[in-house]
Order: C-alpha cells, then sequence, then structure tokens
C-alpha cells in the first residue's frame, strides 16, 4: 500500500478529500481554464501546430496529473519554451501543416513521457542537476528572444521563415513589403492592450476601488478579452477577405483515442530532442511547483514530479496533443485562485473539454495576430537580462557558460544552445576544481593554529613543509596535486618532510588515491618522507582498506600540531608564552584568505 | 631570454653540457638504439605500416625532443598504444598497405603535432586530467589484451583482420585451418625465449656471478638476438619458399623530407583520432616523466612537455613517420643506462640513422613471427588485472568507469573506450558531488563543538535546526540542498530558524547562490529564518559582492556556537559544566564519520 501510495499520490489527498476543498478547487479550475484557451490556441501556433492541438493537449495531461503529480497547484500543459523546442525538433523532419508533422509532434509527446517515466522509476531527477542555474536562465532569456521576434510576422501579417534570430530576422525584412496594414492595426493594439493590461490595469482597478481578487481575475482575463474583441472584429468586418489571416475552423469535439507512431527510424531520430524537452520541460515545471509548495510548507517529490509529467505527456499523446509540463504563470494563477489538492487539474480539464466540444466555431474569426500578442506579452516576462548582469557580477565562469548558451540559442538553434550550456557548465567546473586553492602554512607562534604563510606571521622551518589543500582530490585535481608538491621539493633541497593538511578533504578518488602513492613513492626516491594529518574519518575508513598508509614513508597524524610536534619540535614550541587558543572560531574569516 | 629559454630548455642544459655528461649520455644511446630497432619495426607493423616508417619515426623526432622537451630521461618514438590507435583510425580510412594509408598516418602525426603544441602555448595541459587514473589504467589493459590477440595471426602464420577482440578472435578462428607450421614454431619458440628472458635470465646471469648492469644489458638484448638468430635462420634455409611472411626488402637510406597531405576533408575526420592519441600519448609520456624526474628530484614542465610531443610529432610526420610519444620501457632504460640530458635522445637518432642507412637489408629474412612475439611480450606487461582488483575494493564507482572502458575498448573500440571512460567518470563524479554528504548537528553538552545527531549525544533543541555541509555548494548539488531543507522544514512545522553550518564549503557558485536566494525567500514564506555559519573568508568575500546577505531573514553567524547562544542559549548553555575543549584536535577520527 505505501508503494501504491508513492506512485499515487491521490491515494494520500484524495481521502480527505471534502466539499469545502472542492469548492476552491472549483473556483480555481474556472480561472485557469478562461486563461488556458487563448493560451493553448497560441502555442499550438508557435509549435507549428493546428490550433485545437494546443486544446487536446490541455485536457487529458491535465487529468494524468491529477493522478500521478505531487504538487497541489501545479498545472500542466503546454508552455512556450517546450512548444517552441518541439517546433525546432518537429521541424528537422517535416513541413509544418503536414500529416507527418502533426505525428512527428504527437510522437515527441509520446516518448518525452516515456523517458520521464523511465527517468521517475529509475529515480534519474538528479540529471536535471546538470543544468546550472546560469544556463537555465541564459537558455529561457534566449528562447523568449527568439519565440517573440517568431512571431512578429503574424503581427506584421507576412509570411517569414526561420529558426534563428539572424534567419527570421533577415526573412522578416525581405517580406516587409508585403505587411498587411489591417493585421498590423490589430496587432499592434492586441500588443499595446496586453501590455497595458499586465503592467498597468491591477494598478489601476486597486486604485478606482476594485477588490485585489477580483482585479487579478480581470487582468488575467485580458487575452480573453482581447481574443472576444478581435474576433467579433473580424467577423463583422470579414477580415478574411480582406487577407487577415484568422485562425479558420477548428474541428469541435473531443480527441479521438490516437495511438502514436511506432516507426523506430523517427523514435531515434527524436530521442536526443525529446530528452532535452522533458530535461528542461522538468526544470521548468519542478522550479515552478516547489516554489509555490514551500509558500504552504508543503513538498513535492522530485522523482515522482517525473512520473506525474511523464504520465501527461503519454496521456497528451493518446489524445493528439504534443508535449506538456507545468507552466509558471498558469500555476501562479491556479495557486492564487485557492487550488487546494490537484484535483483543481481535473476540474480545468473538464473546463477545457466543454469549450472544445461547445465553443470552437466561435474561434475561427480569431486572428493569428491576436495570438501572437498574447504569446509576445507573455514570453517578454521571461526575458531576465537582470539575472546575465548578476551572474556576470557574481562569477565570470558561471556568466561565460550563461553566454555561450544565450548566443548558441539564438543563433544556431535551441537543442544546441541547451548541450552547449551543459558542457561549458561542466568543463569550467571540471577546470576550477583541476586547480584547488593549497597554501603552505606555518604554526602561529604561540598557539595550535596553521596559516598561510603567505598571508600570516607564522613559523616555519627549512626541513619539513606542510602543504593545505582546500578540496577534495579526484581525478580532475590530483595530478596538479603531484605537480605542486614535486616543484616544491625541486625548489627546496633542504626538505626532509612533505606534510600535507587534510581538513577540507572530504574525499579521495581512486585516482587521487593512485597520486598520494605516487607522491609517497617518488618522495621516498628523492629521501623526502610524506606524512598526511587532519584527514577526516570516512576518509581515512576507505584509505585503510588500502595498503597506503602501511606503504606510507611518513604517518597520518590526527592533528598537524600533533605533527609538528614530532617532526620539527623546535618550530612548534618557537614561542615561550604557549597559550592555544580556541581554533573553531579564529579559523574562519581572518582576511580574504584563510 | 627567459621567454625563449621557457620554450627552448636546450638552452638551459646545453650551457653545462661537458664531456663527462656526453659520455653518460653515449652510452644509454648505444643501449637504447640496440632495443628501439626491434620495437620500431614491430610497432610499425602493429600500426599496419611498412618496417621503415617506424625507424623513420624513431630518428628526427627524437632530435626534436631533445631541443624542446623538458625530461632528462625520456626516449621517444613509436610505442604499442599509440600504434594501436593509429592502426584503428587510419583503418577507418584507407586499406593497409595502400599509399592513401601511409598517408594518413602521416597526416595524423602531423595534426596531433599542432594540436599537442597548440595545447602548449594555451596551457591545456589540465585537460589531460578528465582521464582519471582507473579509466588509463582499464584503458591500457585492454589495448594490451587486444594488441596482443591482434599478433596472434603472425603467430600462427595465417590472414586474419578486426579491429576488437571479437572480430580477431572469430576471424583467427575461421583460418586456423590454414596455419603455417614453420611459422607457428619460430613464432612460439620466439615468444617462449622472450619470455624466459624478461622473467628468468636476469636472475640467473645474476646467480653466476654476472654483473648487475651487463646482466641488465643482456636482458634488454633479448629482442635483439631472436631477431638475429630468426632472421639467419630464415635466411639459411630460405623460409620465404616455405610461405613463412618475412619482412621483405627495407628500403635503406634516410627519409626525404615529406610535406604531409594538407586535404581539409581528411583532417576533419583524423582530427578525433589525432586529438585522443595526443591526449593518451602526452598521459603517457608525462607520467614516465615524472617517475624518472623524481628519483633525481628534477622537474618537468607539463605544459612544456606538450610543445616537446607536439614537435617530436611534427618532425615525424615531415620525415615520413607516424604519431609518437615518450615509451614506459626504454625511458627506464635510457635512466638506467645513465642518460643524463636529453642529448642522450639526439645520439640514439644517429645510432637509428646509422642502422637505417646500413643495416636494413640485413632484416629483409626477419620473420614477421619474430616482431609479433616481441609485441606480445612487451604488451602484456600493460595488462595490469591487480589494478583492476585494487579499484574495485577501494571505490564502486571508480570501477564502474574502468570496467566500461575495458569492455567498450575491447569489444567496440579504443576510442569509444576512451571517451565511453570519460564520460563515465565525469558523469560518475558530478553524481557524487551531487548529493554530498550533509548531517543535522547538535551541540556537545558543555562545550562548543557540534555533532552529527545521528552518530553523537548531543543536544538540540526543537525550535532550531542546523544542518551541516560537507561539500562545495555548485549546481549540480543546489538543487539538493534545496530538496534536503524543505523536507526538513516540512517534516517539523515547529521549527523557526535554521542554520546552514559551511566550515567545508570551499566555493558557491552561481547556481548554488540563487539556489540559497530560493532557500532563504522560501523559508521567509513559510515564516522561517535562514542563517550561515562558518562561512570561510573567500567564500564570504564573494557572497559580499551580491544582494543575499542584505536579504537573509537571518544573520551570518562567526561560529555555529554564536548562533547557537544568539538563536537558542538554553540549549547552548545546557550544561553547567561549560569547559570548552581545542577543537581542530576533535574534530577529526571521532568515528567513521563527524
Amino acid at each position: 500500500m505505501t508503494y501504491l501510495m508513492r506512485f499515487l499520490p491521490i491515494l494520500t489527498w484524495g481521502r480527505t478529500y471534502d466539499r469545502e476543498t472542492a469548492t476552491s478547487d472549483l473556483i480555481a479550475a474556472v480561472i485557469v481554464t478562461i486563461m488556458l484557451i487563448p493560451q493553448s490556441l497560441a502555442y499550438a501556433l508557435l509549435a507549428g501546430l493546428p490550433p485545437e492541438v494546443g486544446l487536446y493537449a490541455s485536457i487529458l495531461p491535465l487529468v494524468a496529473y491529477t493522478i500521478f503529480g505531487t504538487s497541489r497547484a501545479l498545472a500542466v500543459g503546454p508552455v512556450a519554451v517546450v512548444s517552441l523546442m518541439t517546433a525546432s525538433a518537429v521541424g528537422e523532419f517535416a513541413q509544418q501543416g503536414t500529416a507527418e508533422y502533426l505525428g512527428a509532434a504527437i510522437a515527441l509527446a509520446f516518448i518525452s513521457g516515456i523517458m520521464l517515466m523511465a527517468m521517475g522509476f529509475f529515480r534519474l531527477g538528479f540529471l536535471a542537476n546538470l543544468l546550472s542555474h546560469p544556463v537555465i536562465s541564459g537558455f529561457i532569456t534566449a528562447s523568449g528572444l527568439l519565440i517573440a521576434s517568431s512571431q512578429l510576422k503574424h503581427i506584421i501579417g507576412i509570411s517569414a521563415s526561420g529558426h534563428n534570430l539572424y534567419d527570421i530576422l533577415t526573412s522578416i525584412g525581405s517580406n516587409l513589403g508585403n505587411t498587411n496594414l489591417i493585421t498590423l492595426v490589430i496587432g499592434l493594439t492586441a500588443t499595446g492592450f496586453l501590455f497595458w493590461v499586465r503592467k498597468g490595469l491591477k494598478k489601476q482597478l486597486l486604485g478606482i476601488g476594485v477588490k485585489p481578487f477580483l482585479a487579478d481575475i480581470l487582468t488575467k482575463s485580458g487575452p480573453i478579452a482581447a481574443v472576444f474583441v478581435t474576433t467579433a472584429v473580424a467577423a463583422v468586418f470579414d477580415l478574411a477577405s480582406r487577407d487577415v489571416r484568422l485562425v479558420g475552423d477548428i474541428p469541435s469535439g473531443l480527441p479521438l483515442p490516437h495511438i502514436p507512431s511506432f516507426d523506430s527510424a523517427l523514435w531515434l531520430q527524436l530521442a536526443p530532442a525529446a530528452l532535452l524537452i522533458s530535461v528542461i520541460g522538468f526544470v521548468e515545471s519542478v522550479s515552478v511547483a516547489q516554489t509555490l509548495a514551500a509558500k504552504k510548507r508543503q513538498r513535492i517529490v522530485p522523482d515522482q514530479e517525473l512520473i506525474g509529467l511523464g504520465a501527461s505527456n503519454i496521456a497528451s499523446a493518446i489524445s493528439g496533443g504534443y508535449p506538456v509540463t507545468g507552466g509558471f504563470s498558469r500555476s501562479v494563477v491556479n495557486f492564487d485562485a485557492g487550488a487546494a489538492t490537484p484535483a483543481a487539474g481535473a476540474f480545468t480539464a473538464v473546463g477545457i473539454a466543454v469549450a472544445t466540444l461547445f465553443f470552437t466555431p466561435l474561434l475561427s474569426h480569431l486572428p493569428q495576430a491576436t495570438l501572437a500578442a498574447t504569446i509576445i506579452i507573455a514570453v517578454l516576462s521571461l526575458v531576465d537580462l537582470g539575472a546575465i548582469k548578476r551572474t556576470y557580477a557574481y562569477s565570470k565562469s558561471d556568466f561565460t557558460a550563461m553566454a555561450a548558451t544565450i548566443i548558441v540559442t539564438l543563433f544556431l538553434g535551441v537543442e544546441q544552445g541547451v548541450v552547449t550550456g551543459v558542457a561549458f557548465s561542466i568543463a569550467l567546473y571540471l577546470y576550477r576544481s583541476s586547480r584547488p586553492h593549497m597554501a603552505i602554512v606555518g604554526v602561529v607562534p604561540g598557539t595550535e593554529h596553521f596559516r598561510n604563510v603567505d598571508r600570516h606571521k607564522v613559523a616555519t622551518g627549512s626541513r619539513v613543509l606542510t602543504l593545505r589543500v582546500d578540496e577534495s582530490l579526484f581525478f580532475a585535481n590530483s595530478r596538479y596535486l603531484e605537480d605542486r608538491i614535486y616543484a616544491l621539493v625541486a625548489e627546496r633541497p633542504e626538505i626532509e618532510h612533505i606534510v600535507l593538511m587534510c581538513p577540507a578533504v572530504n574525499s579521495i578518488d581512486a585516482s587521487a588515491l593512485e597520486s598520494l602513492e605516487e607522491i609517497n613513492h617518488r618522495l621516498s626516491d628523492s629521501g623526502v618522507d610524506f606524512h598526511l594529518s587532519e584527514v577526516k574519518g570516512p576518509v581515512m575508513d576507505r584509505l585503510q582498506r588500502t595498503d597506503f598508509v602501511a606503504h606510507l614513508s611518513g604517518k597520518v597524524f590526527l592533528s598537524q600540531y600533533d605533527a609538528l610536534c614530532e617532526l620539527d619540535p623546535l618550530t612548534a614550541h618557537i614561542s615561550e608564552s604557549h597559550t592555544p587558543k580556541k581554533a573553531a572560531r579564529s579559523d574562519i574569516w581572518d582576511g580574504p584568505e584563510i
């Protein structure tokens, strides 16, 4: 039962579900439904898919997440970045508007669903950790800019193409002559209206005494209002005859159960993109879910979230939808509107299903420019230039990874951007760890403390050299340690003892062990004894499973002071006024470097 | 001048070169020359190249290393593993025995030389650190097995092919019927003889009173003796007419200056293999050079070694040779024979040049089986099964990377093997660091020390929770930290303060900073204050460049004891007999875990 409860969180919250909770969930569901309808249509357009596919992706996936998800506020469905990635991945195999294109998008959702589920069962959620914050932030910013620029053509009313910023902008530039003025007016008006709704409306409503909750709902209804008004205008003035592009006929009725394509060649080709979409979608979704859960001291279980999102994507695929994940803005709306359990998602699904059944004929006159306007306003909030500045100020190496991600995403492609970012983060991390901070230390006279000789007035003897390493030892830095020690010995012919002080060494891997053995061996060859001091318990346990300590030319000392007392008592007792201080307090913050 | 001296180490040692040093170098050069002649022929055979190419690769490269290298004992030339990698890389583009094959091998040396030089100029030697010891050890062992099995066909006197163990063995199996019995007798005799020379001869010679130095030389001369005897037998009995494969005519005379192919398509195709060969060759060479340098308290400069090896490979290419690097056995012989400066290498080059000019006609009757026997005996010393066992005992994750390297090298290919090993090492390292050791700690009553609550009798209050992290915080573990903290808070509704104790945190990257900000923000949302304690100086400096500390709901405490005194004075002073002990000594080794 506990095992089942782990995989079916609904069994936990479902048992205490009551009328009051249901009311909260229902209210939240109505608000999210109103918000989701234009969003679903718009993101389907962004993914290059027929508008109804966006609606399909907002029904069954929500039900699946209700059963398998652990977040009480997450709203699943099509989102901007994943839609862009879908367009980029599927666009390589098929032409937009063809059955192959739709089939590949559906297959992508299915493969992504299976991958997410597998990652959940095998608890591989940690893979998402490879995406560092600066890389994600840079990727989302670049995606936002790409998405916004890709929608410009709908605002201007021209045809344009391209999957990177340069292609998109040159394609728009060369087609500017075909601008459809009526479309442009609708597009600019809708964009301006939505921008005002987002930025100024709430404050004005609060100013005239509207209650915050209502002001919030009115603000979030901006897109649906824009949809209503522009659809009505397009219908009344028959704008289709003026070459204004409209959404056109949307098949009404619920999606039929759909068996995704099992073409193994297609699967293999889509697999890399599906993996990236899964991981990016998971990271985005989990960070939203965690933010919302923390506000109520609730917990989400990342590995179970993988299963929830996997089930949602499989549900999306078998109902003719495309890849989905937890969206930021709708989840916040859901949370603010009072959603108390994942049941709110199921209620939203019912709302979208009703809309799909009965309201789609009303949307055939909806101008694509209106949808493009909702997308542009939505994604501009993803663009976070401040994060770029902050990262630059904090860490140049993080900034390098971020800049590489942004540039490659904008000018080469979204998948390449993510991969570049991950590769840069790992490479830079390994580079940093490959040159750990090391300091030659001496004893602070009259104490048992040891400090960097370059920074403090300390005593050292000429026969004993103590080197403190401030990093775990592993393959990427073990040779650097060897180099440093050999260099020190080569420079100082009078040395008889080298002590490696290890208070910050949390682990020693097999490469580092071999390097220590080499150091021991080579120092012996040149007549120098090799000692360790202040080795941590778990590290020592592991060393004792080998013959390293038996072969060590020197000793392993409990404390560095013990080492000095034995190897060089004169230096150890250099001051007669021997008054040891407490170490814990003074060991930190005594300068830029300790 | 110093700049020039950095790039031309010969300017340093050359200024004090005297007659005595020259004598030592000359003696060493004679011994190494005798050893290098059969080795060069054999490794050329292994690389699928005409035998003279092995000799060419043993002349100019040695002169180049003499000028640019920093090791005083390293002997450069063809080596087994690099020869195998050359055969594998070039075999993909051309048939053995064709001009294209030879041209590609020469181009490979040239590209590898340029890469090594570039890595040296840009000080990229640290890239070699990505090859962990277990991966290199596994790769060398697997290569040794592959090489030995690939030579079996020469011992048996059949044709066989294949680049992985399975293909090689099945190919041999299906051709066993064509065994040439005379070849088999020569091959087995030579192998048995060389095995006896290597394992038993030296001891027997010492037993009958031969001086160690002479015994050593006689032992190292085993291969040249086998070459002489089998060549004589083949010539006298005209074994060529009995279908025994001989080396055949070797063009005598020095190599003509050669301009390597500049076909950009070929370069692009060879580049990945050239990179792997460069890195593997560099790692092998540097570890030999370091071992020998340490014995005399000398230094080698890894980044300058890259330039030395790069120059050697370019020299090899322009004299019609193939990729070279520093070899283990010949360098040890060189060192033991008394080589005092890199000039010994130049003298060896003269020796090989003389042999190439005058002795090659004598070698036309040399049976290939003899060369195969020298290769087999030489590479079996590379196979280190003990290292596999030791690695398994010390670290399962290192063993996993090693096993993957061995299996992929044996059954898929050498390049794939190296790449797999590197990928596994990095992935496993990131996985380990992604779940750092963390402990909830409490105060040891009556002291200012803090210990893991699960291991020690310590005091904790219910309102303050202290978590100690034993690892630097970075992108791969920052989300894990978030998860842990949210879980702790969700389990303990009574908590008001969380203190993160950071004595082992050597750095905090931008991802981890963002996670700390998130933690601070979310804990605030749920009414919990977030504090830090014992933050190291350099880490604190960096944090102070951001607004993190300003936004922190809690404080940054110098010591954990300060934190407890302020947040929970009752627990801090739980024992009346307050007698603080010194920390440095007792902080370590008080159990399997601190």
